[in-house]
């Protein structure tokens, strides 16, 4: 191992928890954290494991980083400001300090992006592959937290930002979609490996949606679980469900990424159902935010997800998502 | 795979978080937790590798509430009361659903013996070896937590409970000791696999202790850390050290196993430190919570860790702890 477990955790990781109060330099026995006044706390975690959940030669940064925000996407999406986070590392003995300084240079890169700090945590060495787990800590208005349970029959379903982007980005990894321009390409890519947890927009959706998640596993798995949670139906108009410009230029090359688009995972886009009448306050945090929040159909009573074209007729899909990881 | 991630998660982790108001059903993207008022939490994350932190034939139960009792004893060392915890379990291709349902009875029977709860977490495959990372969550009174870097000139050294039992049990089971009673070898066997985290002592040695934290390195390593980061020296009076009837057999047999004692990790017992006229309310807890708490040594200006005999000299040990893990 090319640096020891004391040295690794003063050069490395001692610099994230920097200025940070609860972590106390690393030095203590467990962080400590002051919750803010009136708020209840949101704790998530979530592991990867290299070869199963990123790609041996992914830049170590952007795993560090796709680490940090799927936690951080999973805050959103109950509507927590986030706090800081823990780190447990167990080391692959072919885990360079160089791979280490640039995981923890992406740490650093987000820390600054979402204000937050390293709490605390642990390293250790695996003989296995490197294997990650990230305990992310968020605060939310006490009561206000938003849950996947609470979607109701004449809600609007919303989405954040735009679908299918992650599932052709790992499509276009694997060698796919060849014939679409490389600036697409890398775009699809890029979404994949850097996920954008909407942060802003969950704690922004606190007092306006009824129902929210983030989606990970696919838009229609995701939203199956809400549906099945809520004891409702769910019914998504298919031409409804927002595109990015890249997704729209695969999907124009190869109509069978349907369903990647609509089944497969890692968006990290909040799904949300609301009220009608929360349409205008809605359309006012998209434009405070500068992000698109698109309606892409109903719930309704009943159980399970429909996806409908333009005329109301069901579109068939291949299963995707719910059994990954 | 024996079972399915989330069948496993329906069957085995969810009757974890039955009744934990905050842990959603585990059908959320994360927990919530509501903190006690006044109080300020307390966060501690660990992580154990199978074939490094437990031997792959250890019961899997034991393994279970090893991993939540050293988390368990960080919080303790803080003198934080645990209020729950999130657990993420990376299973081998080897993990027998067998396996998983003794570990979470492992995980149901500390649940009990310590009043908490599961939260949350992760569960994904992996295809090394079994990895585990848990992360405890506690409360302490707002700025009363004990800290490590508290110690002053004049303080007496304490320890609760025996030491060295723990790296004595790892002896006996890499076939050392074989002198020794079966009744010792099996009680100090137990001692590695179960340690006994000291929650109740650690909660009121709040307002008592000045500095405090948990042998997990071993006795002289652990002071070292106190004395360092509090920027003093320690004296231990190595005819002091309370030992249990196990270990003195032990050393009675082979006096070398005094290194293993004195320098041994895995004991999970609470050090701490208090001025002198603290004697008394130690005197008082100790008879409280019927735990010997044993005053070892003094802490000194100056710097490191020395331990001497009964008149006063200098016992020179071998180096151990500090790089484990």
């Amino acid at each position: 191992m090319a640096i020891g477990e004391f040295a690794f955790i003063a050069k490395h990781l001692r610099p994230l928890a920097a200025g940070v109060p609860g972590a106390l330099g690393l030095q203590d026995d467990a962080a400590l954290l002051d919750p803010p006044p009136g708020a209840e706390l949101v704790l998530t975690k979530d592991a990867m494991v290299a070869g199963v959940h990123f790609l041996a030669d992914d830049p170590p940064a952007q795993i560090a980083q796709k680490l940090l925000r799927v936690n951080l996407s999973d805050l959103a999406a109950m509507g927590a400001a986030p706090l800081g986070y823990l780190l447990a590392l167990a080391r692959a003995k072919e885990t360079s300090e160089a791979w280490l300084a640039e995981f923890c240079r992406g740490l650093a890169a987000d820390q600054a992006e979402f204000g937050i700090g390293l709490l605390g945590g642990d390293t250790v060495s695996t003989p296995g592959p490197l294997t990650l787990s990230l305990t992310a800590i968020g605060a939310v208005p006490k009561g206000e937290a938003l849950r996947r349970s609470t979607a109701r029959p004449g809600d609007d379903i919303w989405i954040s930002g735009t679908i299918g982007d992650g599932a052709l980005g790992l499509k276009v990894l694997r060698g796919r979609l060849a014939g679409l321009p490389a600036a697409h390409r890398d775009a699809l890519v890029e979404r994949y490996r850097l996920p954008q947890p909407r942060v802003a927009c969950g704690a922004g959706l606190v007092g306006i949606a009824y129902a929210a998640m983030d989606i990970s596993d696919g838009l229609v798995a995701d939203l199956g679980h809400i549906a099945d949670v809520s004891g409702v139906a769910a019914v998504v108009e298919a031409a409804s469900v927002p595109l990015s410009t890249a997704a729209a230029a695969a999907l124009a090359i190869d109509p069978q990424m349907r369903d990647a688009v609509l089944g497969g995972g890692d968006d990290y886009e909040l799904l949300f159902t609301a009220p009608p009448d929360a349409a205008p306050s809605i359309a006012a945090l998209a434009a405070g935010l500068g992000l698109p929040l698109t309606a892409i159909g109903r719930i309704e009573a009943g159980r399970g997800v429909r996806v409908v074209d333009a005329a109301g007729a069901e579109i068939a899909l291949a299963r995707a998502g719910y059994t990954h990881g």
